[in-house]
C-alpha cells in the first residue's frame, strides 16, 4: 500500500458506462482512448458485416484489450447480403490512387448502405440494456471520404431519433452521441492518440490489405492508406504501419 | 390473348419498389396488403432476432407468399444476446391479463431495445441497394402497448435521419416512411385488411404461443392476444385465430 492509498482509503466512484464503436482502425482506436481519458468504462462493439478481410476485427480485439475496454463484443451483421459496396462485394473493385480532386465530388463505391445508422442503432440497443447513456463514434467530417453518415448533421439527427426510439431516451436523461474526432484532421487525430498512448501499430485501416502467409500488410494505395500515411507525416509521428513491400 | 390485351399491347409500367417490414402478425400483414393495393412491388423483410418462437417467421413467409410480395428475406439479427426483453430473454415472464388501466402507463417488459430503429435502419440499407424510395412499417399509436418506437414523432425523426444517412437520401429524392396504420384502431385495421383480402388465419400475433406437437396456438391472454381478439369482435369479422384449448 502506497502513502497515497493511505490518504484515500475509499474506492473511487464507479466509472460511467459508455458504448464505443470500434472498427480496428486508427480513428476508432483514438476515440476509445479519448473515452477512457474522460473516465468512461468503455464497452466496445465491433461489427462483423461481411468485410472482405478479417484483419479489421482482429485489430479491434487487440485495440480493445490495449486500451482497457470494459467489454468487447463482435456483433454479426450480414449486411453484405444486400451487396452494393466494394468493401463487401468482391465484384466491385476498390478504387486505387484516386485523383485528389475527385474526392468529395461523389460518394465512393466503398460506401456501405446505411452503415453508420445500422451500427449506431445496434450500439444504442446495447447501451440501453447495460444502462449507458453515452455512445462514442469516431466519425470526422474533414477526412471523411464523402460518406454522408459521417457528417455532424447526421449525428445530430440520429441523437434526436435515438431519444424518441427508446425507453431510456423517453424516461431518463436520454442519450448523447459523442464524436470527439468530428472536426479534427487526420494529423490532429494521430497527435491526440499518440498523446493518449495509443499504439497505432495495432490498428488496421487499409481497405484492401495484401496478405502474405499469416500476415496482412496495408496496400498503401487505397484512400484510407493515403489519408493515414499523410496523417502520420503531417503529425511528425513515425508511421508504424506495415505496408506491402 | 383477350380483347383488352389487343387494345393495350404495351406492357404496364414497372411497379415502384418498396420495402415492407413483415413480422407475421396482423398489423404487418395488413400493411403489406395496403402497399400492394397502392401498386408497389413489395420486398418484404423479416427479422430473426432471437424470438422465443419461430412461428412468427413461418407466418411471415406464408403472408409474403399470400400477398404477392416481390421478394422475402429473413435477416438474422442476434439482438437477443443483449437480453433485457421478455420476448427474447427466457428469464423474464411475459405479462398476462394485465389491468387495462396499466397499459400505456409504463413501457412493458416485452419491449425490445431499439427494435424498430434497428429494423428500419436495416430495411433502409436494403431499400438503398434495390433502388426503393419507400418503406412501409405497420406501427400504430392507438393500440401500441406503450412502445416509444411506435409513435409518429419517432417515425418522422427516423425519416429525417434516413435522408441524412444515405447516398440515396442525399443525392436523390430521399426516402418516405409509410405508416398506413398509424392512426387506426385494431378493428379498423382488421376491417381494412379484410376488404383487401388478407387471410388473417395465416398471421400470428401471440407473444407466448402454446405449442402442441407441430401446432402453435395463441395463448389468448397476452396483451397482443387481447388486442387482436377485441379487434375482430369490434370489426364484426369472424376471428380465425386458433386459441389454445
Amino acid at each position: 500500500m502506497s502513502p497515497s492509498d493511505r490518504a484515500n482509503p475509499s474506492p473511487p466512484p464507479p466509472a460511467r458506462a459508455a458504448v464505443v464503436l470500434l472498427s480496428g482502425g486508427l480513428d476508432s482506436a483514438t476515440t476509445l482512448a479519448i473515452a477512457r481519458s474522460q473516465g468512461y468504462a468503455s464497452h466496445a462493439i465491433a461489427f462483423d458485416y461481411g468485410q472482405r478481410h478479417r484483419h479489421e476485427l482482429e485489430a479491434a480485439r487487440r485495440v480493445a484489450d490495449h486500451l482497457d475496454a470494459a467489454s468487447f463484443r463482435v456483433f454479426p451483421l450480414n449486411i453484405g447480403i444486400f451487396g452494393g459496396s466494394a468493401l463487401t462485394d468482391p465484384a466491385i473493385e476498390v478504387p486505387k490512387d484516386r485523383d485528389e480532386g475527385s474526392k468529395g465530388a461523389d460518394i465512393p463505391v466503398t460506401y456501405v448502405p446505411a452503415r453508420n445508422l445500422v451500427f449506431l442503432s445496434i450500439a444504442l440497443g446495447l447501451a440501453e440494456v447495460i444502462g449507458a447513456h453515452d455512445l462514442f463514434i469516431g466519425v470526422n467530417e474533414i477526412d471523411y471520404s464523402g460518406y454522408p453518415d459521417c457528417r455532424p448533421e447526421f449525428i445530430a439527427s440520429f441523437q434526436q431519433t435515438a431519444n424518441l426510439a427508446t425507453r431510456a431516451g423517453v424516461e431518463q436523461n436520454g442519450f448523447t452521441i459523442h464524436t470527439p474526432l468530428i472536426g479534427m484532421s487526420k494529423d490532429e487525430i494521430v497527435a491526440e492518440g499518440t498523446r493518449l498512448g495509443v499504439d497505432y501499430g495495432l490498428t488496421h485501416s487499409c481497405y484492401d490489405p495484401v496478405v502474405r502467409g499469416a500476415e496482412a500488410f496495408a496496400c498503401g494505395r487505397c484512400d484510407s492508406c493515403h489519408l493515414r500515411r499523410a496523417g502520420f507525416r503531417k503529425a511528425g509521428v513515425p508511421d508504424p504501419t506495415r505496408y506491402a513491400p
